[in-house]
């Protein structure tokens, strides 16, 4: 029986040429099984999508023929909704090894595994992935005695790097997502809002979506903090009112169809002290000199060395990377976990490679957030977003 | 330097009864020190609250003083807006090691392990969590080869199992929330509404909060398939109009300071087919049997047993099971992972637990989820929300 897609994301073409250029990275790695557990990976290479990736669940890939799915029993259902391939290529294992200390899923895909032949194979395992636990990497050890292992973190990831057209089609309607998430905060925030009433109309405007194209979730929710919250980079929110006088930035992204195009503008009420607005012409030079450099032939450290150059002339400096790679995600990351903007990334550019250009700063009273999606383009590099740069002052 | 909290959940005396609690559990299981990396159990032990998880982080247990706070020097920042520690309890690793093959943050625990005297000790870690990958475990035991592992997944949830009343006060807030986007799905869903339209209602509900407490975000996004989709639990949305004649169920939760209420209905508009009328009757009145059972000093797989021999009563059956514990969480799962309501599990219930009773059917042609968050009380139980029961008909 043929899987009963209503909404493909993708022809069944484009996801055998993904599983062809994986294939060849396999043969190089010396890997003859490749079990995918990020959702990431799970998504490019089947189609599956799911809220499902809180139990174990995998994507198999051999050297021939289709992919496997296997995970949940329930969840085969929403397998056969999403993933290209025939149901026979779908396997649950039954809800008894749900969160069970006495049995562990993966016994099931050990004898799954044997059952396909793969029992004494090179197989390769995502070893530092979220959805690989180290019980899991244990489980499977012990009930697949015969077989090999292999580390193949990141193996899938680095196939996605360079995206196809209707890839890219889907990143800009996730950048026209997040351009009208900036308007709309740029249009209601005003001093004493309370905060959660503004990341409220953020998510309504994300998941509404723009110009007939609808909202996914983000892999990430609104990262949203004001004055010394805003120190550090990773706090949400509560309901405590915006004030005149506080920088609040806003790290967010539009998603649609699983695509993420993430970036962060930074709200000031009032008149901004000196030294913010020195910091944001400080990010603002800096980012032209680093993308000067974003063009096919570069590497991923001549952005960095630009970008830090050009802040440390102006008094400032950044410690963390200025960059990763995006695309398609599922939480709790919206990057690719490839390549990065920094000192060592020698990664090539090349056309259809897209980036979260992220020249944060966190300084001691405060924070700037003024960030650009790109795109490696045939000559150079084109910017997702028309958002307005610098800071948005009130 | 004291932590700068500007908005503690609990006063510093509830962690210390927490890791009291926690060190008792360590000392039956032979335990010295606990690694937790469950963000979950990070903030139950400690405060911790930002996304952060996506990178390598953990709370670190011995059997004095207080608990460590260890992950991405950039967090240090919100671990101080957050934790009930001092500072010197928190420390950061650098940059370089984040997302990054040749370098692995497990290197940097293991020395700070050592420091703190413990390179030779029996140590928890969390085997079975999605945040301690099976490459976060190799690198560990190669940094730290006198050091003896235990497996401790779950030894922290557990102790999370009866909650306090702060905590109570709080998933009763959520409770509100989540009655209050049922109610807001009930207003203004009608056939012909794209599905991710009413999404963003459902998520600005949800994030506003209700009754002057606001909406954090819950740890799964809402999931929300209609017709065919709905045989399947873990499908999001689209911008699919809903139709007539078609169920949609809505799994969603209120949540509020990381404390989730989960609670699902199902729409329908127009007339029901008599078959889902039969499935509602069915499962309302096995869950009237199953919560009969719902006190202390009753089994876990009690109400499991009352429930499905109720369902089957009517022609129905569930092959998975029907309940899970609730309380704090993070992405990717609002439950506990501890107590199923299912056969085998004889946990015994006691006043101030919490569970998510899910009789949730997925039928060949459609899918009801009618359920309820319920708390254990002195002598049975208490439904945490007033919504209507039953199919919602419009």
């Amino acid at each position: 029986m043929p899987s009963t897609r209503t909404s493909p994301s993708f022809p069944d073409a484009e996801y055998w040429d993904r599983i062809e250029k994986t294939r060849a990275a396999m043969e190089a790695a010396g890997i003859e099984v490749l079990v995918v557990s990020d959702p990431s990976n799970m998504a490019w290479l089947t189609g599956y999508d799911g809220w499902s990736f809180y139990v174990h669940q995998a994507a198999i890939l051999g050297m021939e023929g289709e992919p496997l799915w296997w995970g949940r029993f329930m969840d085969v259902a929403g397998a056969l909704r999403t993933v290209f391939m025939e149901e026979d290529a779908c396997h649950g294992y039954e809800d008894g090894y749900v969160q069970n200390p006495e049995r562990h899923p993966m016994e099931d895909l050990a004898r799954l595994l044997d059952a396909y032949g793969h029992g004494a194979a090179r197989i390769g395992v995502e070893m530092d992935n979220y959805y690989f636990s180290a019980k899991a990497y244990g489980t499977l050890r012990t009930f697949l005695p015969n077989a090999t292992f292999t580390d193949a973190t990141g193996l899938a990831n680095w196939q996605r790097a360079i995206k196809s057209s209707q890839e890219i089609v889907y990143m800009r309607r996730a950048a026209a997502i997040v351009e009208a998430m900036h308007a709309r905060i740029a249009e209601v925030a005003e001093p004493g809002m309370p905060k959660h009433k503004l990341v409220a109309e953020i998510y309504h405007q994300g998941i509404s979506g723009t110009g007939g194209h609808w909202g996914d979730y983000p892999a990430i929710v609104p990262m949203a903090p004001s004055g010394l919250d805003a120190t550090a980079p990773h706090l949400t929110w509560d309901d405590t009112p915006l004030r005149t006088g506080e920088t609040t930035f806003f790290e967010i992204a539009g998603a649609h169809r699983r695509y993420h195009c993430p970036q962060s503008r930074t709200l000031f009420f009032g008149r901004p002290p000196q030294k913010f607005l020195d910091a944001a012409t400080a990010v603002e030079e800096a980012t032209v000199a680093a993308l000067n450099k974003a063009m096919p032939g570069n590497r991923c450290e001549e952005i960095a060395n630009a970008f830090n150059a050009a802040l440390q002339a102006r008094g400032f400096t950044k410690e963390s990377r200025c960059g990763y790679s995006i695309g398609l995600s599922y939480p709790p990351d919206w990057g690719e976990r490839t390549m990065s903007f920094r000192a060592g990334d020698r990664t090539v550019l090349q056309p259809g490679m897209a980036f979260h250009f992220m020249p944060a700063l966190w300084l001691d009273d405060g924070g700037i957030e003024i960030t650009e999606p790109i795109l490696i383009t045939d000559k150079g590099h084109e910017r997702f977003c028309a958002t307005p740069g610098g800071l948005l002052v009130k």
